[in-house]
């Protein structure tokens, strides 16, 4: 069975805004075994809404459109849905109960243009919705002689996403081959996406009834698996020897089983270890501490620490003598090292890390004048000792920041195994 | 003239992968006056796309396919857009000597799949893509008698962006009546998106030949107003006039006048009052300074500070007494104006600004026993005195630290007026 998603709002055709209930609806249609074939954006127009549902109707079993079912003259998803099968719409006499109710518990009267959100597809069932005035309508019907289902969902995406979950998707179910549908996740940090292909493919090849997606996201790359099988045990055995298969060859480059976090999985062995952790950072102006912040419970391991953007600051919160500053310049291998030993002592954590580099867009100046955009050095220090890497990081701004406080990361995960 | 823009590739029909080179095609489009009717996504399957451009070929003047030029068996746009148009393709001879080129560089023998990137539509004009090996195509054309544009561009960004720019803008606008954009943006922060339509819209409505646009971000409100007109002077003055009738009305409720974010606005007017800034930041652990530092040139105002996330690190780093902390809870009132007063003393900051509050998900506890999810107070200290803004935030961890740092912004712009 194929579906379509139609996403219905002409504010989806400026260079402002997008489709994104669309990524929702194609992840619980693929929990029950339904692949979507297309998506169309379109506007509000009748014209265009209704010949883009015949389209749909044409090449699809399942047709759902999201948005559109509003009180207002742009909202014509229903009106186009009738067009392109030949149904009527006709009155809902509840919902127009139920809409003068609402308007008189608020003691607005109700514009006349509110009836038409009782307007239902003959042969329709209503999908109550829990969030908003606009209900939802599933239709099982035929079009040029084959069998369609054709379902409304309101556009919001807090009233769209309860009403798929617990009324399209159970009546959708129903209407495909018992399936069961297992998942799993492996992720490694700063490894070439083609690395990753090369010696993996090998592998998840040999599981044909295993669907595999590579994704690359700014450093780090995601192996999902996804199986379908008559049990949730059979399809769970699946995902799990594959991910298994692949462990064995990637070991300790995998740094997430589970889907986890590399900022979830550093406070997690930090956790374990009884570990305690504090942050310097000054190219990265706070970027690692809000992201390891940005997990629930992580201030039981992490004690925060110093953005010390300015030289003044390096040395006023972290200890750095000012005259390695001058020497050797803010963006060095000393300076890193002082760094994460100087916040480490002056918070008590037990690993102190660092971040000094030039994000740009300027290249050095002053001490550091004639080193390059992208020079970052990572410095880690804890009981044993201080280690500091230096990178090489290409790309602008943005993105050097982001993959130094991967790098941070990534370097504490391996220091930590 | 209105375009459709079809985006081939069975990636964007998963949960986890969307078509984004649409938003900045339709950008392109809407400055040389084309608007976009329709947006599909197809799979690489040869009738799939093959019936998806017949219907973009019946309902578009202009049809632009993005990806699916590539060498392997999944690219088909070329095979499709021909099998559409009921046009052949045949094979260029400088394309194939070129690819034949490119692989002898590299030692590596031509793959014989490579061969098909050199399949030309008949009629269509070569476009050289700088970075990749396929080129794209430009077709003027008719289909049933209608006058069509087809081009097909590579679906990597960064090849697609820049060929885009460079040699299809130009030609599209070449076939478009001589019409110039004029754009501006006015940026508004934590005011309801009700609030600006209501006190704006009377106002906006009468500039009937301006598009305006509302966007609700977080936090944010932007009004993008779009102006056509045969010369470029007549649409700069109309976009001008109601942006100007706009800020009439709203006043300082609008930070930016230029589309400049709330970030670049407080370190433009750090920049301008020779003021500096340092933070202590607790629950937004280093969003704040992120933030700031994001910015290229605030180390020239931002000089840093501390992310206090424990109790000891609210003392060590900003000399909050202990006591206060004690018998007053790290979120409150007592304890945002001495983080912010003890910051700024530490980092000799003209403006020392504090964020604490509890983001959830569980609620206050040790001294905060009692105190909801959401309550964040603002301490802002400078030569004056110190003054602390206490707010309750609606929403989950991200949101409530995101508000946070944005009310931080705001407070520190409204401060400086």
């Amino acid at each position: 069975m194929i579906a379509e998603i139609i996403a219905a709002g002409s504010e989806m055709l400026t260079p402002f805004r997008q489709d994104t209930n669309s990524l929702y609806l194609t992840a619980g249609l693929n929990d029950i075994g339904i692949s979507v074939g297309f998506k169309t954006i379109v506007g509000d127009s009748l014209e265009h809404l209704t010949g883009a549902a015949r389209n749909a109707l044409l090449r699809a079993d399942i047709v759902i459109f999201s948005g559109g079912l509003g009180p207002t003259e742009d909202d014509l998803t229903r009106e186009a849905a009738a067009a392109a099968l030949g149904l009527t719409l006709h009155r809902d006499n509840e919902i127009i109960t139920n809409l003068h109710k609402r308007f008189a518990e608020r003691r607005i009267p109700m514009p006349p243009n509110n009836a038409k959100q009782a307007d239902i597809l003959e042969g329709a069932v209503l999908l109550a919705n829990a969030n908003g005035s606009a209900p939802g309508q599933f239709l099982e019907t035929t079009f040029e002689g084959k069998r369609r289902i054709v379902v409304l969902l309101p556009g919001p995406p807090r009233e769209l996403k309860p009403l798929f979950d617990s009324l399209v998707k159970p009546k959708l179910a129903a209407a495909m081959p018992p399936s069961f549908l297992a998942r799993r996740e492996l992720r490694m940090a700063l490894i070439p996406e083609s690395t990753v292909d090369s010696r993996t493919s090998p592998i998840y090849k040999q599981y044909a009834d295993v669907e595999t997606t590579i994704l690359a996201t700014a450093g780090e790359i995601q192996l999902h698996f996804i199986c379908a099988k008559p049990t949730l045990e059979e399809a769970k055995a699946r995902v799990n020897a594959v991910a298994e298969a692949i462990e064995h060859e990637m070991q300790d480059d995998i740094f997430s089983s589970q889907g986890e976090s590399l900022e979830e999985v550093v406070l997690l062995m930090l956790g374990m270890r009884h570990l305690t952790l504090a942050a310097a950072e000054s190219c990265t102006g706070g970027l690692l501490s809000e992201r390891l912040t940005a997990i629930a419970g992580s201030s039981r391991y992490f004690l925060g620490g110093a953005v010390v953007y300015s030289d003044a600051l390096k040395t006023s919160f972290a200890g750095v003598p000012p005259e390695i500053i001058e020497r050797e310049g803010p963006v060095s291998d000393a300076v890193a090292r002082a760094l994460a030993e100087g916040i480490r002592q002056r918070t008590g954590a037990s690993i102190g890390v660092s971040i000094t580099g030039i994000a740009g867009p300027g290249p050095g100046t002053g001490a550091d004048v004639g080193k390059p955009i992208g020079l970052v050095y990572i410095g880690i220090a804890d009981a044993d000792g201080t280690q500091v890497k230096e990178l090489r990081l290409p790309g602008d701004r943005e993105r050097i920041r982001w993959w130094a406080a991967q790098h941070a990361l990534e370097q504490l995960r391996r220091q930590m195994l």
